[in-house]
């Protein structure tokens, strides 16, 4: 936290109600489990309850509905939703933190690129010609920015992001480290044995409030524009290949992938190395599970899992069955046998 | 396209005949269901047939057998293939464009590497002792090439490609921004509870005409070298362990690993998350499907998936099963049961 | 090898003993099936004995047991374990190798960061306020450490590592290009459509003797810390989501993946492309398959595969069966034709 509060100055901010000491104060956060003095702690989920009687935490933030049961050492704040009140915190001390800006030495930026105001660029980060970046965006140490990119407001380029030329960022927007924006998709013309490559034209848009994980790549269009909808949360060594569209507000698990002109909904969910192939439609809300692999359209607000998916009951019901099959095959044979003895003696009776 | 171009002027460059006005110009690409007017567009998928009747693109390339039902309102430029023809557009547009050259200030380059002629060195680029890089080849800005390393001509290596010591990258090669050529294969031998490193002194020689995708890994081998053939494509996120060796003009998509000394065949096509295992062989011509696990030696033209992968075939087969496997296991008790109540009624009846 | 050593000194080195010319030279070393002469080859997997009776290395480590059936030119050197002594040899040839010192001009170092001795700062590295580097660490050129990171003794962070503020590193580690420690653990509040971001205030420990792989990725803590235990081995390409907990020793093949708030056991094996759900506990020695997917507590000792993951024994016994589902489904609807028709003889039969 770095910063200090006294419980009644937390239970201001989040509107919630004290029960103990309201002038404790805390200068850092700590889990229910491993709760230090001088922290604040929170309890969300009920199967942490317990800790609540030995934490060591001086505050702990709960549900307005909790009923201790024992005797409770820390100062209660109880708000309508202690995990949203948590949130609520830890953003604004994310917030408080004090915000970089200004142009480090041994920096590169063009002299027809255009800076907004309050704009970070830190050392060793490149700024090709004509680039534009908005009002207080951060970029950082070792950032590539290629020719004619466009970077909105309030957007945040975390060391070593490289964007290729042509991109269009929006404003609010989070890359983190390592991730690559504009790369070639992987279009290749097979003449003979060898391949030929066909130029990749397009670009990537990447709409406004969308997070992008470290070392993930998103792989620009062969014409057109790859794009990633507003709100979009992308985690991790993702991997979006060219001319993808990935709707509104949809997230994806580290290690996913997403392959040539597939588009997604809005909402969806797609869980850890799930794999979607290419040219087919996910509909919004659809939920993937995690290693899924899909491989034609899937209907909005299907929930499917497996590779190939399935629908999600479908595929544990028979995960379950799957380490039967052994003694079910030797049944089956062992079935085939008796009722061939039941076929040899009733013909013998029918004689 | 950032060029302007007449219908008969593209016409003549593809060899092609045209129906409509040839003098009508053209500075864009797009698709065919986004056609905008003052671009080009193709039509090479016949699902996409009925948007030809309708899309404002200015000029639409076409197969030579493509016979109109309705009325066409943009030029069509008539070729052998339409989809080969805008391949040839694209390549001369891209080559069209200017090609950096010269040493930007802010780079490192050391006194014993050798630079051939028209080499591009970016800001941040760090080239080490010793190393040669050849004609032409673009060096973009935050590349590291450590010492010793041999760089071919024509060779583009994006922002942020890292070139550990001694490697080799050959001519007419493409590395995208990320990638990391050379890192330590993971060699340890057990000692009691620890692990104790093995030290890596081998290379990785990368041949010509080798693309490379974003944020890919090829280690260095034990000893001698991890080798990637002429021709091969890699796309974004592969992983490729040391002491392996990639068959001329194999292709593999994003996400796919191959685990150590294993050895692919040439014109080997790898689907996205595929996994092989190490110290295998993989014939050539083989095709490997998207997610497969390959824990044994395949044959050349062998076609496979599933993890454990079997012929793709099979695997197709069995996966209508797999969601049945429920009603299969209540049915196969259920026929087991009537089996022994007509055994039962065969013993009364024999009595 | 860069150095050049005769058979006697190889042997005194590795306690040995020699059968053939002790003044024989070597300066690198070969696998025996492409042995060069003046090379040092080993052979250990005894599947490989054939290729000692033809290989052109100059000198071969065996173990004491080695008996040859036919002769042998190269000098043998006859060592307890052949395997361990070319890695005893690798590491005294690595160690000898110059370590670099010193600080690179165009490299930054904020002035309140504290440099160990023998510090070696690559150009375009960026050390930020506050961090501290232990002595003798190599921070190669176009690494980032944030503000207030600690770097122990001895470690290496290879060309490109990007470190966010607050992590710490122990002593004696390695971490490979484009790896990134610290980034944004992947959290988000669903508020009605969208995903609001809940800061990720903790950091990321690792302990000693560590190694991370290239372009892996380390997301920080919510709170607290995702932790790295001593002598753990990453490979390249893998996720480690926040929260996560690796207990010591425990290794990890390429493109693996842990989501959030799970704890690994000490010693444990992951297998490639492996992914392990979140909230979940795996016990000490535990190996996971390649390609497993685990969604359930791991007892200490399991050794599991499949997606969802089951005893691998189990696994590969339904796998065998699985490709023989098409027939089982077709018998067992046989089956039940074959048992109507029993049913139906029996009433007549018993009328």
């Amino acid at each position: 936290m770095q910063l200090s509060f006294t419980a009644q100055q937390i239970a201001d901010f989040l509107k919630g109600t004290i029960e103990g000491d309201p002038t404790v104060k805390v200068s850092d956060f700590s889990k229910i489990e491993e709760g230090k003095p001088g922290s604040l702690s929170f309890l969300a989920n009920p199967k942490y309850t317990n800790y609540i009687y030995s934490t060591e935490a001086s505050v702990v933030l709960v549900n307005n509905d909790f009923v201790a049961e024992k005797p409770v050492k820390a100062t209660l704040i109880r708000v309508f939703n202690a995990y949203a009140g948590l949130a609520m915190l830890l953003d604004m001390v994310e917030k408080s933190k004090p915000r970089k800006k200004g142009i480090e030495p041994m920096s590169f930026v063009a002299d027809s690129a255009k800076l907004g105001s309050d704009v970070y660029v830190g050392a060793f980060a490149y700024i090709a010609d004509g680039s534009i970046i908005g009002d207080n965006t951060l970029v950082h140490p070792q950032v590539y920015i290629g020719e004619g990119c466009t970077i909105g407001d309030n957007t945040i380029l975390y060391p070593g992001v490289k964007i290729y030329p042509g991109c269009k960022i929006g404003n609010n927007c989070i890359i983190h480290a390592g991730a690559v924006i504009g790369s070639d998709g992987f279009g290749f013309a097979p003449e003979g044995d060898i391949y030929k490559k066909i130029p990749q034209m397009g670009i990537v848009i990447i709409e406004d409030d969308v997070e992008i994980g470290a070392n993930t790549t998103i792989d620009r269009a062969v014409m057109d524009a790859t794009i990633i909808r507003h709100g979009v949360k992308l985690d991790n060594l993702i991997q979006v290949a060219h001319n993808v569209e990935i709707g509104a507000n949809t997230v994806m698990a580290a290690q996913s992938g997403i392959s040539g002109s597939t588009k997604l909904g809005k909402h969806c969910v797609i869980g850890g190395q799930a794999g979607l192939g290419g040219h087919i439609t996910i509909g919004d809300n659809a939920s993937i599970g995690g290693q899924a692999g899909v491989i034609s359209n899937i209907k909005e607000n299907a929930q499917i899992l497996g590779s190939p998916a399935i629908p999600v009951k479908d595929f544990f019901k028979s995960s379950i069955i799957f380490p039967k099959l052994p003694d079910m095959y030797r049944q089956l044979n062992q079935l085939e046998k008796e009722i061939q003895q039941l076929k040899e003696e009733q013909n013998k009776q029918s004689k």
